[in-house]
């Protein structure tokens, strides 16, 4: 990897048949999301999510492995038959699979006088040279090998688990987000925005979303920056055609 | 296209930084998702979130193009700088990005008397070629060109459009799923499901997806078919190892 060459940035893997077929609402791409933006400075530049198909992890592992810093996957690694994320990744890097002592001894341990048995011991087996990502919820690690880091689907361990992804991360420059939230309509700011976009492309990108919530129609006009000074002289400015066209922003909120 | 040798299926592209930044929880793929499942027996194969940049959004879309039956994109269509879906698509498939005529005569019409802008009258510009897919809460259309479906990224008004889709749509066969909810953790049955999902390869999908919910711990095994002979064989040899096992499964759901 050309490490000095290329942002940190990262991606996200879903793989799942449940989010593909409509089962599940994915709840993992937004909390990854955050975390990487807010305690490392790392942006979310691409999310896949595939099926739980051995061919078609490894081609889009090797794909955004090469592309993205790093990669976060999501998702099967537990101890069923459709749990195929760690032996598909040790193909794709042609590394052996193999039973992890570190992993196997901490599932020991935590399953003590409960059987053992060959489900369990599958959630220690990985990829030759993984580091462990610890599990303080229900004890099977994910792992990190190379620039991929693989975690479970199951939302509420993911999350217990993800603060023991950073001691692997370089981080970035945190991504400073402003969002003001205009009584309007889209169309009726869109040409103004337009010329701000313009002016301030190489540091500040704008993002409109239009809303209706409370029964109020509005505008989320979001900046985000990694400079505080381009983001301040561009929130200046939208500010100034707000207050030209009369037009009340009636919050300021601070996210992503 | 090698419409008679390919499956019908389908890729769902998602536009928007927004998404990508962990600002907005995605709501249109689970929708879109179960809509293609339950209403034309379409499978989503793939889902890919991109940010809002051309260069991107082209090569996403001409790889997704080749690759699926039907590519759905939302976001992007509005009003705004950072709209440039259409742009974008026009520019991928080598025709004029220009106003479509209908599209002009619905927006016109439904601004009446309110001023029709640069930024409303830009919602009436999309590829040469394009068929509109009629708006009934926002009058903006989407539009469909060759296999690709444009739609709003607005969840409340992409679902107000998307029964509008189904006029230019292949149905496939419907995807049969049972859903059995067992009182027991996924290593206490994987080896035997293991076994049966080898029995039925070819023609059901077996997911284990555990779950903690009201004080319960338990495993949902959801099978996935289109023929509904090979479903009801496999559910019961899923039945049997639960009853072997002596293990209750306490409810029957019928889902994705």
């Amino acid at each position: 990897m050309k490490k000095k060459t290329k942002k940190v940035n990262a991606a996200i893997l879903i793989i799942g048949n449940e989010i593909l077929s409509g089962r599940t609402q994915d709840q993992n791409i937004l909390f990854i999301s955050n975390w990487l933006n807010n305690n490392c400075g790392i942006s979310v530049n691409e999310v896949r999510i595939i099926p739980d198909i051995e061919k078609i992890i490894i081609s889009t592992l090797l794909e955004l492995k090469k592309n993205f810093y790093y990669v976060f996957t999501t998702g099967g690694i537990g101890p069923t038959h459709d749990d195929i994320t760690a032996k598909s990744i040790s193909k794709a890097l042609k590394v052996k699979y193999q039973f992890n002592k570190e992993a196997y001894a901490i599932l020991q341990k935590y399953y003590g006088t409960r059987k053992f048995n060959d489900g369990r011991k599958k959630m220690a087996k990985m990829p030759k040279g993984s580091s462990l990502i610890y599990n303080p919820s229900s004890a099977a690690p994910g792992f990190k090998i190379k620039n991929i880091f693989c975690l479970p689907g199951v939302p509420s361990i993911l999350k217990s688990m993800i603060d023991n992804c950073q001691r692997y991360l370089i981080k970035g420059k945190k991504i400073l987000s402003y969002t003001l939230n205009v009584e309007t309509v889209e169309s009726n700011i869109a040409k103004e925005l337009g010329k701000i976009q313009k002016k301030f492309i190489k540091n500040v990108d704008i993002g409109s979303y239009p809303f209706f919530r409370l029964g109020r129609v509005g505008v989320s006009i979001v900046s985000r920056s990694k400079s505080k000074k381009s983001l301040i002289l561009c929130l200046n400015s939208i500010k100034k055609i707000l207050k030209d066209k009369k037009l009340k922003f009636f919050k300021l909120e601070n996210n992503q």
